[in-house]
């Protein structure tokens, strides 16, 4: 299968980690992608393989050997899972399984909120709203302190991963937040959490305009 | 169950078409919102019970009966379909069902698509990006040529739901993008669709602000 990846997008990070931790990465051909800083307001020139890949034209987007073509992290991650991975990053029980869902659907969110806050940095002049930045930087805060009271201990899940990635990407672009003064228990947890391989394996960086 | 609401937003407008076409009406309380323009780059002032529902702060929003929150309207679908609904809204078999949610990820990214360009409409003068509009006008376009060849006239499943909705919303938002000149099998398909009983109950109006 093929993968359409930066090394600075979180929701790439969250498939990175579930192939890491369901032990897939010999099965996935990596392809990077190149995003100009002017993505945040321009369809911006695509390679003809990745739009072929994709409509929407965001990355992360994966490939299947038969020719699937998903289009957001959140299908991809179902897939692997469920597809190639035994299901076993979802509670096999119904209660735990609409639970883990409920808390990934906040780590989704708060992703988004942190995606959208960082086009609206990349924005020129007049053109940037510091007003959306405070809206964004109130959505992650309520999501943390949600979050600091989902954390859970149990074997590991899509949620745990979701959520681990979103710290993680706070303390890439947006250190000055302190998200862990919103959430103390969450951030005792990803301490633990972020030595694990999959997670030091893709510290995020820059990605190459 | 309770769930947040508006009659613009076409997030709400899938799980309404899901609520009806599953029976459940009569099992949900609609809680109607209020949304000022300034929704687009401003944190709103919330109702207590609604910030309490969920962090995220968007509509949709569902509280189960259990007291599960379900933040959006991905999660809240799939509950109400495999909780509810016996999982009628999926198809049963392996490829069909992968199918169904590679299609159902590009519907849904659609729909992100025309919120986000509702958004950057309300914004005011030198705040609103013109690029930004055609970026997701661009966006919109490869969608529904994608999904015009994804058209499948098999029972009733989560992406026909949201496709539907997106085409409804394109017609109440931007009918100055003649989606139907990009996608004319998807156009003859959606005659038909639009008049069942749960899209005819649930079309778009202006949200009260």
């Amino acid at each position: 299968m093929k993968l359409y990846w930066t090394p600075a997008s979180p929701f790439v990070r969250k498939v990175m980690v579930t192939l890491h931790e369901l032990g897939l990465m010999d099965r996935v051909d990596i392809v990077p992608t190149r995003w100009p800083h002017s993505w945040a307001t321009h369809t911006v020139d695509f390679a003809p393989d990745f739009i072929a890949a994709t409509p929407v034209g965001r990355i992360p987007a994966l490939v299947t050997d038969n020719g699937l073509r998903l289009v957001d992290s959140s299908v991809i991650c179902d897939w692997l899972n469920e597809e190639l991975g035994g299901g076993r990053l979802a509670p096999a029980d119904k209660a735990g399984h609409w639970r883990m869902r409920a808390t990934l659907a906040i780590a989704n969110n708060l992703l988004e909120a942190q995606i959208a806050r960082r086009a609206e940095t990349l924005r020129q002049g007049a053109e940037r709203s510091a007003d959306f930045i405070a809206k964004m930087a109130d959505r992650q805060r309520r999501c943390f302190v949600e979050l600091d009271g989902a954390v859970v201990d149990g074997p590991l899940d899509l949620a745990q991963i979701a959520t681990a990635v979103a710290c993680g990407f706070d303390d890439f672009r947006y250190p000055q937040d302190r998200w862990r003064d919103a959430a103390p228990r969450l951030a005792a947890w990803y301490e633990g959490f972020r030595q694990r391989p999959s997670m030091r394996l893709t510290e995020p960086a820059e990605t190459p305009q």
